[in-house]
């Protein structure tokens, strides 16, 4: 890209490295950034710093937070002995969004992957094994539906069960709105056996 | 944006003022640059930064540069009597990349477009006529195939035929591997009016 000049070339370069920006869109983040005023810049820049600096994990359910407790442990509306049990922080924003669920969440940070050489112990399943010393009445498997989060579901109910709290797993079937016509077979089938009466 | 902490919406909301990034993606990049290395995250925010400091208009062609003459209107091997005339640096960086283009060129920052109120005077149109002072044999007219596009193209052309200067425009069609089915009928008629004998 010799036909920028450095720090324009530098910047494509810097925010193509981040996921899901092509060449192509990191050249048009890179020419609005360049063409912002420059306080907003600033503080583009100074947040950007700012995050990485001072997020860390929620020291009970390890989710990313900037205190020692996220607001959701830390909020004393929330039943703490439901848990539900999550992949990653964007997961648990999804479950947020919805406005309805109650209890606390785990964050795992990745989920069971023999392929991938991710084991039990690469995860944060300790740490949930040790939450339930506490009082957990329930504890609700909302790992992704993916070979990977079956597997880990799998894992965690085994592991649990003993113990004689509740384990539930998050029901997969057809979603809201979907159109059968597109959708897998897998999920078809899944939705046929998860039937319901009505 | 509750269940996060501040600093981690704050970084989300910076993010999704970019164009392009809508909630979702500016939520993923968040979480990226938070697990990145610190020092890639101080690289990023510093390169932000910089560029914006550094980077103005080349005083020739007005593309974005951070030297006073920007690399291509400062090389050599370029040739300074052909000049093409763009909208904006993205599309001067798209002929560049073709690698076959040898003159020099002229960023107007925008097009004319009456419905917008962006007149001749809202672009870079004076400069451009100034440069023809000097010695230059050919005027390619590369605004996009646009309304505002053409009629820039247009406008351009009726201004700078008097000084018997060639003024040129890029050929529109159908594109390199463009499947006819697919093409709008008014790109069908233009590459119908624009044929060529084989």
């Amino acid at each position: 890209m010799d036909y920028f000049s450095t720090q324009i070339s530098n910047l494509i370069e810097e925010l193509s490295k981040l996921p899901g920006v092509g060449s192509k869109s990191a050249q048009r983040l890179a020419f609005h950034i360049i063409n912002m005023p420059m306080d907003s810049v600033s503080h583009l820049s100074q947040t950007i710093l700012l995050a990485r600096q001072n997020v860390k994990y929620c020291k009970q359910c390890f989710t990313l937070t900037d205190q020692e407790l996220c607001p959701i442990c830390g909020s004393p509306k929330r039943d703490q002995s439901t848990i539900m049990v999550v992949e990653n922080t964007r997961d648990l924003a999804a479950y947020e969004k919805t406005g309805r669920y109650e209890g606390v969440y785990h964050v795992l940070h990745g989920a069971i992957s023999p392929a991938l050489g991710i084991g039990p112990n690469d995860i944060r399943l300790k740490e949930l094994i040790s939450r339930l010393q506490g009082d957990v009445k329930e504890l609700i498997i909302a790992t992704n539906s993916s070979l990977e989060g079956e597997t880990t579901a799998m894992y965690i109910s085994k592991l649990v069960k003993p113990t004689g709290i509740k384990v539930t797993r998050i029901a997969s079937g057809v979603p809201v709105g979907g159109d059968l016509e597109y959708i897998d077979e897998v999920t078809l089938l899944r939705a046929l056996e998860g039937r319901v009466e009505l």
